[in-house]
Protein backbone atom coordinates (compact mmCIF):
# COMPACT_ATOMS: atom_id res chain seq x y z
CA UNK A 1 0.00 0.00 0.00
CA UNK A 2 1.50 3.16 -1.02
CA UNK A 3 -0.98 5.49 -0.63
CA UNK A 4 1.22 8.05 1.39
CA UNK A 5 4.45 8.67 3.13
CA UNK A 6 6.77 5.72 3.40
CA UNK A 7 8.06 7.19 6.52
CA UNK A 8 4.69 6.89 7.96
CA UNK A 9 4.50 3.46 6.98
CA UNK A 10 7.51 2.28 8.56
CA UNK A 11 6.43 4.03 11.44
CA UNK A 12 3.37 2.10 11.44
CA UNK A 13 5.43 -0.82 11.31
CA UNK A 14 7.51 0.05 14.23
CA UNK A 15 4.78 0.44 16.22
CA UNK A 16 2.61 -2.45 15.34
CA UNK A 17 5.71 -4.78 16.59
CA UNK A 18 4.86 -3.69 19.84
CA UNK A 19 2.28 -5.70 22.22
CA UNK A 20 -1.05 -5.50 21.77
CA UNK A 21 -0.99 -3.12 18.73
CA UNK A 22 -2.49 -4.49 15.57
CA UNK A 23 -1.65 -2.72 12.07
CA UNK A 24 -5.54 -0.77 12.76
CA UNK A 25 -4.08 0.61 15.81
CA UNK A 26 -0.69 1.38 14.82
CA UNK A 27 -2.29 3.95 12.12
CA UNK A 28 -3.85 5.72 14.26
CA UNK A 29 -0.71 6.17 16.80
CA UNK A 30 1.07 7.32 13.92
CA UNK A 31 -1.16 9.65 12.24
CA UNK A 32 -1.55 11.31 15.74
CA UNK A 33 1.79 11.57 16.12
CA UNK A 34 2.71 13.25 13.03
CA UNK A 35 0.07 15.82 13.82
CA UNK A 36 1.62 16.74 17.32
CA UNK A 37 4.18 19.45 17.66
CA UNK A 38 7.84 18.91 16.90
CA UNK A 39 8.71 19.19 20.46
CA UNK A 40 6.14 16.92 21.85
CA UNK A 41 7.18 14.10 19.10
CA UNK A 42 10.03 14.99 20.26
CA UNK A 43 10.17 13.95 23.95
CA UNK A 44 8.27 10.57 22.99
CA UNK A 45 11.50 9.88 21.15
CA UNK A 46 13.77 10.80 23.52
CA UNK A 47 11.83 9.37 26.20
CA UNK A 48 12.01 6.12 24.78
CA UNK A 49 15.70 6.18 23.96
CA UNK A 50 16.52 7.28 27.26
CA UNK A 51 14.60 4.33 29.05
CA UNK A 52 16.26 1.37 27.01
CA UNK A 53 19.91 3.22 27.76
CA UNK A 54 19.78 4.51 31.12
CA UNK A 55 17.11 2.14 33.30
CA UNK A 56 19.67 -0.54 35.03
CA UNK A 57 18.15 -3.59 37.09
CA UNK A 58 18.58 -3.37 40.81
CA UNK A 59 21.36 -4.80 41.77
CA UNK A 60 19.78 -6.95 44.61
CA UNK A 61 16.15 -7.49 43.73
CA UNK A 62 16.05 -6.77 39.86
CA UNK A 63 13.95 -4.20 39.54
CA UNK A 64 13.98 -2.20 37.06
CA UNK A 65 15.74 1.29 38.83
CA UNK A 66 17.76 4.40 37.46
CA UNK A 67 20.57 3.86 39.64
CA UNK A 68 22.09 0.95 41.07
CA UNK A 69 19.61 0.01 44.05
CA UNK A 70 15.59 0.31 43.57
CA UNK A 71 14.06 2.76 46.26
CA UNK A 72 12.24 -0.35 47.75
CA UNK A 73 15.96 -2.31 48.50
CA UNK A 74 17.20 1.21 49.22
CA UNK A 75 14.44 1.90 51.83
CA UNK A 76 15.44 0.16 55.54
CA UNK A 77 12.59 0.65 56.98
CA UNK A 78 11.34 -2.69 55.10
CA UNK A 79 11.59 -5.87 56.10
CA UNK A 80 14.83 -7.43 54.13
CA UNK A 81 14.58 -11.00 55.71
CA UNK A 82 10.94 -11.16 53.65
CA UNK A 83 11.80 -11.61 49.91
CA UNK A 84 8.68 -12.35 47.68
CA UNK A 85 9.34 -13.67 44.43
CA UNK A 86 7.16 -12.19 41.16
CA UNK A 87 7.82 -12.93 37.33
CA UNK A 88 7.35 -9.37 36.20
CA UNK A 89 8.32 -5.65 37.69
CA UNK A 90 4.25 -5.11 37.06
CA UNK A 91 3.44 -7.84 39.28
CA UNK A 92 5.80 -5.38 41.48
CA UNK A 93 3.95 -3.00 41.31
CA UNK A 94 0.73 -4.45 42.02
CA UNK A 95 1.76 -5.68 45.32
CA UNK A 96 3.33 -2.29 46.35
CA UNK A 97 -0.05 -0.64 45.38
CA UNK A 98 -1.90 -2.56 47.93
CA UNK A 99 0.39 -0.70 50.53
CA UNK A 100 0.39 -3.40 53.00
CA UNK A 101 3.59 -5.99 52.09
CA UNK A 102 6.73 -4.40 54.10
CA UNK A 103 9.39 -7.02 52.81
CA UNK A 104 11.34 -6.41 49.38
CA UNK A 105 10.88 -8.27 46.48
CA UNK A 106 12.87 -10.58 43.67
CA UNK A 107 11.68 -10.05 39.96
CA UNK A 108 12.11 -13.38 37.97
CA UNK A 109 11.53 -11.41 34.56
CA UNK A 110 9.98 -14.51 33.48
CA UNK A 111 8.73 -17.56 34.33
CA UNK A 112 9.70 -21.01 33.43
CA UNK A 113 7.95 -22.37 30.70
CA UNK A 114 8.98 -25.78 28.86
CA UNK A 115 6.92 -25.01 25.63
CA UNK A 116 8.44 -21.40 25.27
CA UNK A 117 12.50 -22.92 25.75
CA UNK A 118 12.86 -20.82 28.93
CA UNK A 119 14.46 -22.48 31.13
CA UNK A 120 15.47 -21.83 34.73
CA UNK A 121 18.77 -19.98 33.70
CA UNK A 122 16.89 -17.88 31.58
CA UNK A 123 14.94 -15.86 34.47
CA UNK A 124 16.67 -14.45 37.57
CA UNK A 125 17.06 -17.64 39.40
CA UNK A 126 20.64 -17.35 40.03
CA UNK A 127 20.39 -14.15 41.54
CA UNK A 128 17.26 -15.38 43.96
CA UNK A 129 19.68 -18.27 45.34
CA UNK A 130 22.72 -15.77 45.51
CA UNK A 131 20.58 -13.71 47.71
CA UNK A 132 19.37 -16.52 50.15
CA UNK A 133 23.02 -16.77 51.04
CA UNK A 134 22.19 -13.88 53.86
CA UNK A 135 19.61 -13.39 56.63
CA UNK A 136 16.52 -14.25 54.79
CA UNK A 137 13.45 -15.76 56.98
CA UNK A 138 10.59 -16.18 54.18
CA UNK A 139 10.56 -16.32 50.52
CA UNK A 140 6.73 -15.89 49.38
CA UNK A 141 6.07 -16.70 45.94
CA UNK A 142 4.44 -14.44 44.31
CA UNK A 143 4.19 -16.07 40.64
CA UNK A 144 1.02 -16.44 38.48
CA UNK A 145 -1.31 -18.63 39.07
CA UNK A 146 -0.91 -20.01 35.51
CA UNK A 147 0.92 -23.15 34.27
CA UNK A 148 4.33 -21.18 33.85
CA UNK A 149 4.08 -19.78 37.49
CA UNK A 150 3.01 -22.80 38.79
CA UNK A 151 5.93 -24.60 37.73
CA UNK A 152 8.67 -22.10 38.24
CA UNK A 153 6.95 -21.99 42.13
CA UNK A 154 7.46 -25.63 42.26
CA UNK A 155 10.62 -25.55 41.10
CA UNK A 156 11.63 -22.99 43.52
CA UNK A 157 10.15 -24.77 46.29
CA UNK A 158 12.75 -27.50 45.30
CA UNK A 159 15.87 -25.16 45.52
CA UNK A 160 14.88 -23.95 48.44
CA UNK A 161 13.31 -26.93 50.77
CA UNK A 162 17.02 -28.41 51.34
CA UNK A 163 18.90 -24.57 52.51
CA UNK A 164 15.95 -24.63 55.00
CA UNK A 165 14.31 -21.44 54.20
CA UNK A 166 10.38 -20.97 54.91
CA UNK A 167 8.97 -21.27 51.61
CA UNK A 168 5.22 -20.01 50.96
CA UNK A 169 3.39 -19.40 48.23
CA UNK A 170 0.33 -16.98 47.63
CA UNK A 171 -3.16 -18.23 48.16
CA UNK A 172 -5.24 -18.94 45.54
CA UNK A 173 -9.32 -18.85 45.38
CA UNK A 174 -12.00 -16.91 44.68
CA UNK A 175 -11.36 -13.16 44.06
CA UNK A 176 -13.07 -10.67 46.41
CA UNK A 177 -16.43 -9.78 44.93
CA UNK A 178 -16.28 -12.78 42.95
CA UNK A 179 -19.44 -14.70 41.90
CA UNK A 180 -19.25 -18.03 42.31
CA UNK A 181 -21.32 -18.73 39.30
CA UNK A 182 -18.35 -17.37 37.16
CA UNK A 183 -15.71 -18.77 38.35
CA UNK A 184 -13.83 -21.40 36.72
CA UNK A 185 -13.52 -25.23 38.06
CA UNK A 186 -9.91 -25.18 38.97
CA UNK A 187 -9.97 -22.25 40.90
CA UNK A 188 -13.26 -23.27 42.96
CA UNK A 189 -11.34 -26.81 43.70
CA UNK A 190 -8.55 -24.34 44.90
CA UNK A 191 -10.41 -22.39 47.13
CA UNK A 192 -12.16 -25.21 48.84
CA UNK A 193 -8.58 -27.11 49.06
CA UNK A 194 -7.14 -23.87 50.11
CA UNK A 195 -10.51 -23.28 53.02
CA UNK A 196 -9.51 -21.86 56.44
CA UNK A 197 -11.33 -22.67 60.00
CA UNK A 198 -13.39 -19.46 60.83
CA UNK B 1 4.21 5.64 42.96
CA UNK B 2 8.15 5.49 42.89
CA UNK B 3 8.38 1.92 42.98
CA UNK B 4 10.52 1.54 40.05
CA UNK B 5 12.77 3.50 37.68
CA UNK B 6 11.87 7.61 36.56
CA UNK B 7 12.92 6.95 33.24
CA UNK B 8 10.29 4.90 33.14
CA UNK B 9 7.45 6.55 35.17
CA UNK B 10 8.67 9.65 32.61
CA UNK B 11 8.91 6.74 29.41
CA UNK B 12 4.79 5.35 31.00
CA UNK B 13 3.44 9.11 31.40
CA UNK B 14 4.64 9.64 27.64
CA UNK B 15 3.59 6.59 26.14
CA UNK B 16 0.06 7.30 28.11
CA UNK B 17 -0.61 10.66 25.79
CA UNK B 18 -1.28 9.20 23.29
CA UNK B 19 -4.46 8.20 21.72
CA UNK B 20 -6.37 5.29 23.54
CA UNK B 21 -3.17 4.43 24.99
CA UNK B 22 -4.23 4.26 29.07
CA UNK B 23 -1.84 3.87 31.72
CA UNK B 24 -2.07 0.02 31.95
CA UNK B 25 -1.27 -0.34 28.33
CA UNK B 26 1.88 2.03 28.58
CA UNK B 27 3.11 0.07 31.27
CA UNK B 28 3.28 -2.61 29.08
CA UNK B 29 4.17 -0.92 26.30
CA UNK B 30 7.18 1.05 28.62
CA UNK B 31 8.37 -2.57 29.81
CA UNK B 32 8.55 -4.22 26.63
CA UNK B 33 10.44 -1.68 25.34
CA UNK B 34 13.37 -1.36 28.25
CA UNK B 35 13.30 -5.27 27.19
CA UNK B 36 13.90 -5.14 23.62
CA UNK B 37 17.44 -4.86 21.95
CA UNK B 38 19.42 -1.19 22.05
CA UNK B 39 19.31 -1.50 18.06
CA UNK B 40 14.94 -1.94 18.18
CA UNK B 41 14.58 1.11 20.27
CA UNK B 42 16.69 3.12 18.26
CA UNK B 43 15.06 2.21 15.40
CA UNK B 44 11.43 2.45 17.07
CA UNK B 45 12.72 6.24 18.41
CA UNK B 46 14.30 6.99 15.00
CA UNK B 47 11.03 6.10 12.81
CA UNK B 48 9.05 8.00 15.32
CA UNK B 49 11.88 11.03 14.52
CA UNK B 50 11.86 10.33 10.93
CA UNK B 51 8.03 10.40 10.50
CA UNK B 52 7.55 13.83 12.03
CA UNK B 53 10.23 15.86 10.17
CA UNK B 54 10.30 14.10 6.79
CA UNK B 55 6.41 13.96 6.55
CA UNK B 56 4.76 16.52 4.52
CA UNK B 57 1.39 17.51 2.95
CA UNK B 58 1.04 17.09 -0.93
CA UNK B 59 0.43 20.42 -2.34
CA UNK B 60 -2.42 19.74 -4.16
CA UNK B 61 -4.62 17.08 -1.87
CA UNK B 62 -3.14 17.84 1.66
CA UNK B 63 -2.00 13.66 1.63
CA UNK B 64 0.92 12.82 3.89
CA UNK B 65 3.83 12.38 1.59
CA UNK B 66 7.54 12.36 1.65
CA UNK B 67 7.77 14.20 -1.38
CA UNK B 68 6.05 17.44 -2.22
CA UNK B 69 3.45 15.30 -4.62
CA UNK B 70 1.53 12.58 -2.91
CA UNK B 71 1.19 8.84 -5.25
CA UNK B 72 -1.77 9.62 -5.94
CA UNK B 73 -2.05 12.90 -6.98
CA UNK B 74 1.65 12.23 -9.23
CA UNK B 75 -0.43 9.43 -10.73
CA UNK B 76 -1.81 10.54 -14.55
CA UNK B 77 -3.61 7.50 -15.34
CA UNK B 78 -6.42 9.17 -11.97
CA UNK B 79 -9.03 10.90 -12.76
CA UNK B 80 -8.05 13.96 -11.46
CA UNK B 81 -10.99 16.07 -12.32
CA UNK B 82 -12.57 13.81 -9.83
CA UNK B 83 -12.04 14.95 -6.31
CA UNK B 84 -13.39 12.90 -3.18
CA UNK B 85 -12.91 14.99 0.15
CA UNK B 86 -12.42 13.35 3.14
CA UNK B 87 -11.73 13.81 6.55
CA UNK B 88 -8.84 11.88 7.71
CA UNK B 89 -5.87 9.95 5.32
CA UNK B 90 -7.30 6.89 7.42
CA UNK B 91 -10.38 7.68 4.92
CA UNK B 92 -8.52 8.14 2.21
CA UNK B 93 -6.51 4.49 2.65
CA UNK B 94 -10.11 3.24 3.25
CA UNK B 95 -11.50 4.06 0.41
CA UNK B 96 -8.34 3.46 -1.69
CA UNK B 97 -8.00 -0.31 -0.25
CA UNK B 98 -11.92 -0.64 -2.41
CA UNK B 99 -9.43 -0.24 -5.38
CA UNK B 100 -12.39 0.98 -7.27
CA UNK B 101 -12.21 4.71 -6.79
CA UNK B 102 -10.29 6.23 -9.89
CA UNK B 103 -10.40 10.02 -8.86
CA UNK B 104 -8.20 12.06 -6.95
CA UNK B 105 -8.85 12.97 -3.45
CA UNK B 106 -8.51 16.08 -0.94
CA UNK B 107 -7.55 15.65 2.47
CA UNK B 108 -9.47 18.07 5.04
CA UNK B 109 -7.64 17.01 8.23
CA UNK B 110 -10.62 17.65 10.48
CA UNK B 111 -14.57 18.23 9.90
CA UNK B 112 -15.99 21.40 10.96
CA UNK B 113 -17.01 21.30 15.12
CA UNK B 114 -18.73 24.36 16.43
CA UNK B 115 -18.43 22.16 19.83
CA UNK B 116 -14.70 21.54 19.33
CA UNK B 117 -14.27 24.80 18.70
CA UNK B 118 -13.43 23.71 15.02
CA UNK B 119 -14.20 26.43 12.24
CA UNK B 120 -13.89 26.51 8.39
CA UNK B 121 -10.50 27.87 7.93
CA UNK B 122 -9.31 25.37 10.65
CA UNK B 123 -9.42 22.68 8.01
CA UNK B 124 -7.93 22.56 4.37
CA UNK B 125 -11.17 24.09 3.02
CA UNK B 126 -8.91 26.96 1.28
CA UNK B 127 -7.13 24.57 -0.02
CA UNK B 128 -9.77 22.59 -1.67
CA UNK B 129 -11.38 25.75 -2.79
CA UNK B 130 -8.07 26.99 -4.93
CA UNK B 131 -7.95 23.36 -6.68
CA UNK B 132 -11.41 24.19 -7.73
CA UNK B 133 -10.53 27.00 -9.27
CA UNK B 134 -8.78 24.88 -11.98
CA UNK B 135 -11.02 22.34 -14.31
CA UNK B 136 -12.80 20.03 -12.21
CA UNK B 137 -16.02 17.71 -13.01
CA UNK B 138 -17.00 16.65 -9.54
CA UNK B 139 -16.54 16.83 -5.92
CA UNK B 140 -17.51 13.76 -3.95
CA UNK B 141 -18.06 14.68 -0.31
CA UNK B 142 -17.02 11.49 1.75
CA UNK B 143 -16.86 12.79 5.26
CA UNK B 144 -18.12 10.66 8.24
CA UNK B 145 -22.15 10.37 8.99
CA UNK B 146 -21.32 12.31 12.12
CA UNK B 147 -22.73 15.74 12.80
CA UNK B 148 -19.61 17.16 12.04
CA UNK B 149 -18.89 15.28 9.01
CA UNK B 150 -22.79 16.57 7.71
CA UNK B 151 -22.32 20.08 9.10
CA UNK B 152 -19.05 20.01 6.89
CA UNK B 153 -20.80 18.47 3.73
CA UNK B 154 -23.35 21.15 3.96
CA UNK B 155 -20.91 24.30 4.30
CA UNK B 156 -18.90 22.46 1.00
CA UNK B 157 -22.32 22.31 -0.84
CA UNK B 158 -23.08 25.79 0.01
CA UNK B 159 -19.56 27.04 -1.45
CA UNK B 160 -19.42 24.72 -4.40
CA UNK B 161 -23.47 26.16 -5.70
CA UNK B 162 -22.68 29.56 -6.78
CA UNK B 163 -19.25 27.61 -8.69
CA UNK B 164 -21.66 25.70 -10.96
CA UNK B 165 -19.68 22.43 -9.92
CA UNK B 166 -20.96 18.94 -9.62
CA UNK B 167 -21.49 18.43 -5.72
CA UNK B 168 -22.45 14.89 -4.94
CA UNK B 169 -22.04 12.85 -1.10
CA UNK B 170 -21.77 9.58 -0.65
CA UNK B 171 -25.17 7.50 0.36
CA UNK B 172 -25.93 6.86 3.87
CA UNK B 173 -27.65 3.38 4.37
CA UNK B 174 -27.63 -0.22 5.78
CA UNK B 175 -24.02 -1.59 5.47
CA UNK B 176 -23.67 -4.82 3.13
CA UNK B 177 -24.16 -7.81 5.25
CA UNK B 178 -25.45 -5.83 8.52
CA UNK B 179 -28.61 -6.70 10.39
CA UNK B 180 -31.75 -4.24 9.84
CA UNK B 181 -32.88 -5.20 13.51
CA UNK B 182 -29.49 -4.07 14.82
CA UNK B 183 -29.65 -0.91 12.77
CA UNK B 184 -30.23 2.45 14.10
CA UNK B 185 -33.49 4.42 13.94
CA UNK B 186 -31.72 7.20 11.58
CA UNK B 187 -29.83 4.91 9.65
CA UNK B 188 -32.98 3.07 9.13
CA UNK B 189 -34.60 6.14 7.83
CA UNK B 190 -32.05 7.27 5.86
CA UNK B 191 -32.09 4.01 4.04
CA UNK B 192 -35.58 4.41 3.46
CA UNK B 193 -34.93 8.00 1.68
CA UNK B 194 -32.48 7.16 0.03
CA UNK B 195 -34.25 4.26 -1.79
CA UNK B 196 -33.17 3.12 -5.31
CA UNK B 197 -35.73 2.33 -8.12
CA UNK B 198 -35.31 -1.73 -8.87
Amino acid sequence: MDLYSGKINKLIEELSSLPGIGHKTAGRLAFYIVSQSEASVKRLADSIIDAKQNVKYCKFCCNLTDSEVCPICANEKRDHRTIMVVETVRDLAAYEKTGRYEGVYHVLHGAISPILGIGPNDIRLKELMERLQGDVDEVIIATNSSVEGETTAMYINRLLKPAGIKCSRIASGVPVGGDLENIDEVTLLRALEGRTVL
